[in-house]
């Protein structure tokens, strides 16, 4: 299943699940709100009218807690001549953090933007303290997104967060799929296209801690509840790695894809 | 003004301000709830009966940020033999890692648990890219909060998080009192006593960057709303800087205080 929250010609927005090709609307004003009122599996019984001209827009908007693995790609991190890291590297952003999936990426002048394609995991049913298998059994499904990265305020201290949290910066969607028509971990394509270049290009099934992995071990200190999302990581090839760096600029059109799930398309505007 | 969201007899909790030694009454069911709802300078006009048995519980129950700062305090770090940071150190904590001013703190077997005596900072208005006149004026109050740390998890990778936002584990309060009454930044005494012996004490006049400098920075990258809450740094004599280090054991009692707030007095229960 697919699900999304769509805008409408009337600007409103609302919780979708597609049928064919068809998005029905489901009764919640986006997929935050729907999925934490109903379980994912029996949203389509619920679901209404067929709707003309319903876009994918910000998959969520009010999850609870957005927490983010670091460095979590194998063969990245091997280029890279580290060994594999024993715990996964863990901070957070805000729902604010989030935007749409065609949004413009609006940031001041001088701050170092990058490029970070990631799988995103989004947590179906209440986990606290669970074993791997009873995190496999809550994920409600995976989306696609880019943990756009500020790095000259990243490294201004050790804690990554001041580049990361920066208001509507990273793009999430356009759908969720449910884990009974993908695994990630069996293997999906990702990849980052900077101006139709690609810049980052593996797979899923190269990630140290997968999807069930990150679940299980983030409940172990705090309770994840439905809406929830994590961001996985992200492969090599980022900007500030390069030799020279590479940073976006005004204009620059980034898009981050996963097979099976879809696409991103996001322009960055900077501002004085 | 002193405010807090205090419990009543029948279990029920409401959002209170202080009317010479008695807590009234206001319309809202806890402190986070009231300061979404009305500005704090004109909630006294809204308060109800005198409250018997009223006892303050946890500060804030679902801030949309908690934002945390590293090491701020000039004396501890020079100690140190560091510079003075130019930049602010930050991560995130969650609204479900606050607790209560008396709450036990529980948590499992092996974690190496640490306290850090805090100011913390409640955000009264809206702030986005704010000067630091304007972050001043948007102060809502000053509360106490212990940034309790489990070391063992928190050094496993270089970011915090998952050292710091253990459910529960941050008791803040009793009370917020607002601006007019007291200036942290021209300096209150800060201590932390286990088992009633003194750990750490300091001045929050000696703090690096202040209450106004943290909301003017963080609001350049993120909105801050009414009820949001940074933390402002945990000065010298933390358990794990000790030799030999020393961490908190089942049982051990952990006093906060910040004078002209109050006291925080918290019970660490370990469990297998």
């Amino acid at each position: 299943m697919r699900f999304a929250t769509v805008s409408l010609p009337d600007a409103t927005t609302t919780a979708a699940v597609l049928d064919g090709s068809e998005w029905r609307a489901l009764p919640a004003a986006d997929l935050s709100e729907l999925i934490r009122k109903v379980a994912l599996a029996e949203a389509p019984e619920l679901a209404g009218q067929a709707l003309d001209e319903a876009k994918p827009t910000q998959l969520l908007h009010t999850p609870r807690k957005v927490i983010c693995c670091g460095l979590n790609y194998s063969e990245h991190i091997r280029e890279t001549g580290r060994d594999l890291p024993e715990y996964p590297t863990l901070f957070a952003k805000f729902a604010d953090t989030l935007t749409g999936p065609d949004a413009d990426i609006s940031v001041p002048d001088g701050l170092q933007v990058d490029w970070e394609a990631e799988l995103a995991v989004v947590v179906g049913t209440t986990l606290h303290r669970a074993t791997r298998d009873e995190a496999l059994a809550a994920i409600g499904g995976y989306t696609v997104a880019n943990d756009i990265s500020m790095r000259s305020w990243q490294y201004r201290s050790l804690e990554w967060l001041q580049g990361k949290a920066w208001d509507g910066t990273t793009p999430i969607g356009p759908v969720l799929v449910t884990p009974d028509e993908i695994d990630p971990a069996a293997g999906l394509d990702i990849t980052c296209r900077v101006n139709g270049e690609v810049v980052q290009e593996d797979n899923t099934g190269t990630l140290v801690f997968d999807s069930a992995d990150l679940l299980a071990y983030v409940s172990t200190f705090t309770r994840l509840m439905p809406g929830d999302v994590i961001l996985t990581g992200t492969p090599g090839g980022v900007g500030v790695a390069r030799t020279p760096q590479t940073f976006l600029a005004d204009g620059d059109v980034v898009e981050t894809a996963i097979a099976g799930i879809g696409r991103l398309r996001n322009v960055i505007r900077v501002h004085p």
